[in-house]
């Protein structure tokens, strides 16, 4: 089974959106990445941080998904990583109530023996110096993949280079794109974004889908539309889980083989934003994964003759 | 060869973008429908007005692109229908800086006889009123397409419902689908707005392409990431153009070919924006046509085994 190690915040989430709001729930990007993942018959190590006061039964969770947590870090005398938010009306923006670093602070990340010859390494949003940490401890990994967001561009913006000079593919949203560019057109933007470093840059557009730009070439995948967003917190990471997990397990990293993934990550994420938190993402079949992935491709799929 | 009745605006615009600025030059609904339409071997008629001012070579021009003008009225004494706009550095919005209606203002529009029996009946842009006397002049057409915006809705809501129960299919952007329904979601939006009568509702959402709701199926077609837009006046148009030409040629009002309309009129549409007006529509070859098709084919088309 091809391994993966996920590196990224394990943390506490409370939430508001116009649907209501959550206490203290699990969150952080390598949580939400780990659970996505495990949809796939990968070999996953999650590389994070907790404090004393997270709850044994959420390690579990993640172990029975099938993630290695030799790589989780727990301070027993510290607190966990916590971000609490609170979405407006339209679901595309939020408010920011609070973010406290508490254990992250000072997170030196240990990638496990047995995973530095991993084939897969997925860079989850973390400050670029941890990102470039993980990446030194690896042996040759095939594809890294790096998730990244705005914050780190506006205050560490050298040592982010630095990660994106290193990498295979960064998933970004298109503001974030925009920024890190200085292009508004986000084809003028990928191409300047791809002389950095990637070879593969994925742009997410939230309800309007991503975009998937390798050389020349551009794919698009949908979002599918959706009657309702009840929470969108998670759904960047659960795509950046769909995405790196399918390729993990196919071990194939052809542009032809990203499309695929890239749609895989589409489908896992329009079921995270359905319930608070990862609630709907514990409870996925691969009945509702297989008929989403029908759905993606009755959305798509026409007939035209070209002659 | 089936007949295709176009009703909308034919005009002079002056546009002002980033990228330069122009004197009043050929626009109007109608005119880039037509033009858009006319890469279809359709029987195509322009129903409109136009004052003594509006260059003959224009309706020459209408002509050679096999459109009949009986039914564009032409008032020697009056003046043309003006517009002038100027668009935001994101060409994502625009002010409107002038709007002169001049003939636009007593226009009671006159289908010529032998169109009457028209098989499609293209409503563009134009006020609700305008495009229900259109309607009733109409034989027994098989497929109305309407074409409108909020403006509409903000100043004639109740001819406009009375115009959207009798259409086949309606094309609205984003923002309006919202307005029209008072939903926020475009799911939710679509099913309210079947409800008012038509059964196909195209909803337009410029760079982030377009999705058909028919029933409780959804299709997606993308938008062509530019690298440039150079001025986005006449898109809509273009794209309604191409949609109700390709249905009129294959004589074909299913979904699944609705599914093929569709992308011909973002592929179209995706011309339009390239050069200021109508100036790019005007030197488009089967063959650019073609390639871009293929684009769009490989932009949407991924191959994933559900088993």
């Amino acid at each position: 089974m091809s391994k993966l190690v996920i590196v990224g915040t394990v943390a506490f989430d409370a939430i508001e959106t116009p649907f209501g709001k959550t206490d203290k729930i699990l969150g952080g990007a390598a949580t939400y990445i780990g659970i996505s993942a495990s949809n796939f018959a990968v070999d996953g190590a999650i590389v994070s941080v907790v404090g004393g006061d997270f709850p044994k039964e959420y390690i579990s969770m993640l172990e029975e998904k099938g993630m290695n947590v030799d790589g989780l870090e727990i301070v027993e005398e510290g607190k966990t990583f916590f971000w609490s938010g609170k979405y407006h009306n339209d679901m595309n923006s939020r408010d920011t109530l609070a973010t406290e670093l508490n254990v992250l602070a000072d997170f030196n990340p240990v990638v496990p023996q047995e995973y530095k010859d991993a084939e897969v390494v997925m860079l989850g949003n973390l400050h670029p110096i941890v990102q470039m940490g993980v990446i030194e401890q690896m042996n040759n990994p095939k594809l890294i993949v790096l998730d990244t967001m705005n914050f780190w561009m506006d205050c560490a913006l050298e040592d982010l280079k630095k990660v994106i000079a290193k990498v295979d593919v960064i998933t970004i949203n298109d503001e974030e794109a925009r920024q890190l560019s200085g292009e508004y057109s986000l084809v003028t933007a990928a191409a300047k974004i791809m002389k950095m470093g990637p070879k593969y840059v994925v742009i997410k557009k939230g309800e309007h889908g991503a975009l998937l730009f390798h050389k020349d070439d551009i794919f698009y995948a949908p979002a599918l539309p959706l009657a309702e967003v009840f929470d969108p917190t998670g759904a960047g990471d659960t795509f950046a889980g769909g995405f790196s997990g399918y390729l993990a397990k196919t071990g194939d990293f052809s542009y032809e083989n990203m499309k695929t993934a890239l749609i895989y990550g589409s489908a896992l994420a329009s079921f995270c934003v359905e319930k608070f938190g990862t609630e709907r993402m514990l409870k996925l079949s691969k009945k509702e994964v297989h008929q989403r992935l029908q759905q993606f491709k009755s959305l798509t799929q026409f007939d035209i003759e070209l002659t």
